[in-house]
């Protein structure tokens, strides 16, 4: 039996503990949940689990013994830290609220967080280390690339195609067939109605332009 | 025990015939789930089901030994589909996911479709043939015509009455006490503060006439 | 075993009442869920509870035998009831529909309402007489004042700082962090974006101030 480990400590890692915990009660597949955030001291307890700093990990548990999920909305964060863990030879587990419903023809990939009452519909695709918030849909034969993040109540619609490192805000939606580029942001409220270029930052009803996004943007 | 026909193969028919599997497994209602669909070959399976044509379906069985749902989102196609399966002498089912809840004191109507997490508030009147997306909501009280759609994460306000062919796309909301008139539209992301004629399209925030409907004018 | 008193019979208090029946079912808490309506008759049944008026409730009953909750939209006239039945020395309950997900760190007042699927995330406080639509989402962290109503697929972000009576219309969200002063409205579908004084009327993608709520205005 592995540990899983929760990469950041912050308020999405307490959410996604908690979520962890109640999937463990039901499907009894770690022996232990802790977090990993360097930025916190190892020596106090955070929200009931221990915190260890990735050097300990590293030194004390082999590849074996933990897989992790990743606890950051940034989706270049997100990216920077699934390459670090894997290059130390880890790999990913998947935390999946016991109220969302994962379709049994979709495929999903390493690290997949889902919080209450998310859905996968059938035939969709989900990338590596995606993270969808309460009550958030991924539509039926939608491929979501990597390192995407779709808030909470968002709703994603049927044959949609994401790349990579894809920010939808809470509340947003997306039409049937549509396509968003890599790094691009849909801003909270988003109705996304056409097709979304690479880098760029969307709002409003419809989704419009608000400018484009340089490589050093964060979305927080 | 009767058979469920689900009218239509595609992403909507392959999202209900899993929610209607869901609901076989803790209801037992149908000896067999296929689709129905003139459009795709009665040689292979879809989503590991049979699809059969309608012809066929009336040729092998007795209207005693199938019921119908109609998995498509035009309020026109599901109204000329829905009067076809009648004529024929054929009745309707009801699919319900196992996580919706219908109020006790609800009143729903043939062929009526519920993905996951739909609410059916107290004393709302739903017609036929109406289909509710995902997490859509059903206010308290409210009158809802045959063949309407209300989109995944929509919420009709309590004491609403819908005309016939009302189509509610995703993520709209609708205020206590609204009326819509037939034929109506509703654009993604719709909120919904004044009554609406019929055969309009409206959108927005608050939603706004875009313009009229005329018959021939599809949603998709 | 205490009984169950509901204040207003419209269709809030339906709605309520027929969660509170459900939770009941789940938890046995309570022998016996009836309403208080002063402008209903005593003598006949509402959705098959009785009415009294409130001035029966304080001859037939001591404190010890029932607890309230509010069936109220209006933040004023939540604080108003919930006063007057403090006044009279009763207590409040609380009705959480069974599908609803309360952190096991989140701290609720007295009288609190979540109706189906409302989640309450860890760390929130949340104050007294406050109540949740569907799908409603109260973020990690927040702190909510007394007499808040959050509408239906509301979703509160992380962090977020409510004053007192603020009411969130159906299918709001506000961004982490946010603070919302006491008195003021967030329209349907309002996106809020920044924080937002006291008594204010906001709505819109984002949110913008529409007009200043004065003492006397009600949001119904």
């Amino acid at each position: 039996m592995k540990k899983l480990a929760i990469w950041g400590a912050g308020g999405t890692g307490i959410q996604i503990i908690e979520i962890a915990q109640w999937q463990n009660e039901e499907e009894h597949i770690w022996d232990e949940i802790f977090f990993v955030d360097n930025w916190k001291p190892e020596d106090e307890e955070i929200y009931g689990a221990r915190n260890l700093h990735f050097d300990t990990v590293k030194e004390c548990y082999s590849p074996e013994q933990v897989e992790f999920v990743i606890a950051l909305g940034e989706p270049r964060d997100k990216k920077l830290r699934f390459e670090e863990i894997r290059a130390a030879g880890y790999g990913f587990g998947k935390v999946i609220a016991p109220n969302a419903r994962v379709s049994r023809s979709a495929t999903l990939g390493e690290g997949f967080v889902a919080l209450d009452g998310v859905l996968v519909e059938p035939l969709s695709v989900v990338g590596d280390c995606v993270m969808a918030g309460d009550y958030a849909a991924i539509g039926h034969g939608s491929v979501i690339g990597d390192y995407c993040h779709v808030g909470a109540s968002s709703n994603i619609g049927g044959d949609n195609v994401f790349g990579d490192e894809v920010f939808l805000g809470l509340h947003c939606a997306t039409k049937q067939g549509i396509k968003i580029g890599s790094y691009s942001v849909i801003g909270m409220g988003g109705i996304v109605l056409n097709d979304v270029p690479e880098s760029v930052i969307m709002a409003g009803v419809p989704a419009k332009k608000i400018k484009d996004r340089d490589d050093e943007m964060r979305v927080f």
